[in-house]
């Protein structure tokens, strides 16, 4: 992927200063998700594994509303009338981009307003960091259509970030999680006015793209990986993946700057 | 279990609108945990998964308080002139009650009102969710007779509830965790007048009954296993575990109510 | 070693009641990590599995810091003219500080006010409880010096302790988490106020010290293993160490008081 070039057909992409940001941008239906959104996601995040010209990434949604989730009439419509092997297909594909969304060694920051539910409330769980407006409304509603709360990931993911017992009380009734619950349980890291939003994300995306940004990738690399391991095996981890980022020039890079009393300025390698 | 005329001799039974409620019911000892009511709560637990019937469960205690766990006459006493093998088989008896609230698929909703220490603890950690009484006093206070925190797998699952060092707090200390502590760290997922308590608790309960119910036992199938594996082997389980639920009859009715604009009246198949 | 008469080089050592304190105490400094420190942290710890007249420890530093971590100019300069296999020796090194923190079954209370960052923040993380004063400021800074945020268990532990969402933030930005953070997070278990902190983890400590310290040894033991295994495992894993528990003195010393209405007096076997 050329980052600069890059011209995705179903949601908008802007890139400038190391930082990407993708837009669903469909907002005269709150940027729902389609089977070729879905799929063009995925592909695009598979390839920011290969596209160190991107150091954090933006997700967003346009028209204040960061996505109403799963299509009902162009994606649940149509599964209804799928046959086992085609349901699968679908719902690995749906996976698929949450674990491409966690394997792109990239910090992605979810800008979030307005709605936010279903498989966008996905998008924003499987998110590194997440800021949101005061009426960001955030639901995992796969429940009100019938379906279990485990989608994509989220039986594993939510409870980690929100607690076992939130995570439970969102998945089994899809009520809303408001932002301020959002705030005070940990799913979102900051609360911002509506008009910062995107500015106040894209700050947060910059300062990462301006560190250590190999380094970074690391540090998504073991919250991924360290996940299910003993704490034992966690800390051996650490200390090999730690002895490689200290053979890194931006750790000579850091102690230089901090022995001339500069702040230093990384370069990622 | 026929829930209709289940008469159990330990604990309360009530049924109705698919909704089963346990009462801890011997109030004048704020509702101890015997070796029988241990049993024959497991036992009932365990039919649950064979008693379709039944879509969710109330557990609450009766006359003010939740329980006061284990009985330090008929529990603790016996316990300590027991040879080892009798003391594992209790503690397997007790850890096997967690076990089959943890494996039915029906989801628990715990009502706490006044003490609800000890083993009531537990069975309050081991249910779904929890409302509780702003006068709700629960302590894991399993130091305080001699024991270690570990017990019923309190060490593993209230961690996951309300963080790792306020969990280990509690379990070293066995103190007092108020109902504002408890809303904060989120043990309780809401907090509730006394006299509102059993109603708002039947009311949750009867809601998860009318939902998509064999979603809500995959739901909580996936809350239980995905506990301890990796995220991408969780994603590949929910994918497998959604596409069950997608070749259900509740989501195609949810679907069709959509389009007819109805409200979707699910059946659990 | 003899908690007595042990005499450490690179920290100070206080031994009463029961209760070790360990204090960083180059306060001009504000009471950084050294090689040294480190080893000997690393095996004074090590030894305590082995000192059962230590029932608990407080960490804390001394004058108004608890530690700025690894020191610039004594450790990070010297790793940065390392060779891979010296790199690794010495993440390893500062890794089997916390698996001895942890590995050790004393309690440990950190006792936290002013700069808690780095290596610092560590040890906090790897204790069991955290008092601080409404000053403490704990950052895990690694970021800052061109590192990853995975140091010595942090992208493992940190996740379980404050949620994965918060923790992410605080290891991608090395940002500084208040003390009223801290305590809304879960980090902190109380604060207090600066001319109490001492006097406090200590009574903390105490009242564990007078506990069944047996006990809480296994507490300690089933919160490190049960961590990554699942939830059936970790309850037959629980009725073994209760059953243990059970066959102590002090299980039947507790219920003897409580029958001779007397408080228990434990020995911790």
């Amino acid at each position: 992927m050329n980052p600069e070039h890059f011209a995705p057909v179903h949601f908008g992409w802007h890139f400038a200063d190391g930082v990407a940001t993708v837009t669903l941008n469909r907002p005269e239906r709150k940027n729902p998700l389609t089977f070729e959104s879905y799929a063009e996601l995925r592909d695009a995040f598979r390839a920011l594994v290969y596209t160190p010209a991107v150091k954090a990434v933006v997700v967003t949604g346009a028209g204040g509303n960061f996505s109403s989730g799963g299509d009902v009439h162009e994606i649940i419509g149509p599964l209804t009338r799928m046959a086992m092997p085609e349901l699968l297909a679908f719902t690995r594909m749906t996976g698929d981009l949450v674990k491409a969304m966690r394997a792109c060694p990239q910090p992605i920051v979810a800008a979030i307003d307005g709605i936010c539910v279903g498989a966008g409330a996905i998008l924003a769980m499987a998110s590194d960091l997440r800021l949101a407006t005061p009426s960001a409304k955030t639901a995992f509603l796969f429940t009100r259509v019938g379906l279990a709360g485990c989608d994509m990931g989220a039986c594993a993911i939510l409870p980690r970030i929100i607690g076992q017992g939130r995570a439970a009380e969102l998945l089994y009734t899809g009520r809303m999680m408001t932002a301020d619950e959002g705030e005070r349980w940990g799913f979102h890291n900051r609360l911002v006015a509506a008009d910062a939003l995107v500015e106040d994300a894209l700050a947060l995306a910059r300062s990462l793209a301006a560190g250590p940004t190999f380094a970074h990738g690391i540090t998504k690399t073991q919250l991924n990986t360290e996940w299910a391991v003993g704490i034992e095996t966690a800390i051996e981890m650490e200390a090999q993946a730690q002895a490689i980022c200290m053979a890194t020039n931006d750790f000579r890079r850091a102690f230089e700057a901090f022995a001339d009393k500069r702040t230093p300025v990384f370069e990622g390698d």
